[in-house]
């Protein structure tokens, strides 16, 4: 605990990727106190036909 | 705000998908009164062999 | 299915849940062609001291 | 009611999610009185590029 | 991991709900091969109010 | 986009609440090179009778 699942757009590097989960862990970990040991990252990649705001799909944009 | 998820069997074309997102952000903006712009719409595709009711995957029926 | 899950700040009214709720599952049923009966809604209320866009929460604007 | 959602690492048996959506139905039934055809599961399958603990992912480890 | 979320109506006893965490971690463990100590339960309660299927609340019933 | 969710215990003081905004929503930006603008956190608390390690909840031990 705490669990933190970040959701964005498909795409990012795995050097992006890893440096996100280190440095997530690390604001967790400072702001509310917690070991870095208990904080778990999870990634949910969503591709662009998947995802809209105001009623239009990234990929009809 | 509002946030919508969509969560449904994998397989819609596009036309569907869109037309989801549409007419999905047209629901709420009326019902909750809130402007078009600030409504996200996420859909989540499953497979049949990760999702069951009553015990069984719909993959094995 | 379709499961669908509406996260929005807390405070709308039963009218406004309640219309919510009929409408999105008319929104879903009709657009990607699924019987009323198979399609689920989720509200989940947020309070603003847990939400933040840009940083800040809603509750320190 | 109630709804399961499962998320664990990829790579699991076609076996082993047939017995997973039968046997956690079972104990969901079982301890909360809920009849079985009234019982939904969701797995979800994770890559290890998009999981962490402790700040790193276990495709890094 | 794995990690399970029980999402369902509010007011389930305290001994129903230990013993939903129980089982359905053993249920888990023995179906996936994982051993317990590294299987978390989330139990998410619904209100009535939030919750509808077919396009109506429980609470509109 | 992105948006993330954070699931603790519930407890935290405002201050730390709103320390973690900041902070993840900073981490965030900087790694994946999001504007803070687009970036949105969700908190959210669990109670201890709602959440288990190992097959027992927090709240029974």
């Amino acid at each position: 605990m705490p669990y933190v699942t970040v959701k964005m757009i498909e795409g990012r590097t795995p050097e992006q990727k890893r440096a996100l989960v280190a440095e997530v862990t690390e604001a967790v970990s400072k702001t509310v106190n917690a070991p870095k040991e208990n904080i778990t990252v999870f990634i949910e990649e969503m591709s662009k036909e998947n995802y809209g705001v105001a009623g239009v799909r990234f990929s009809d944009k």
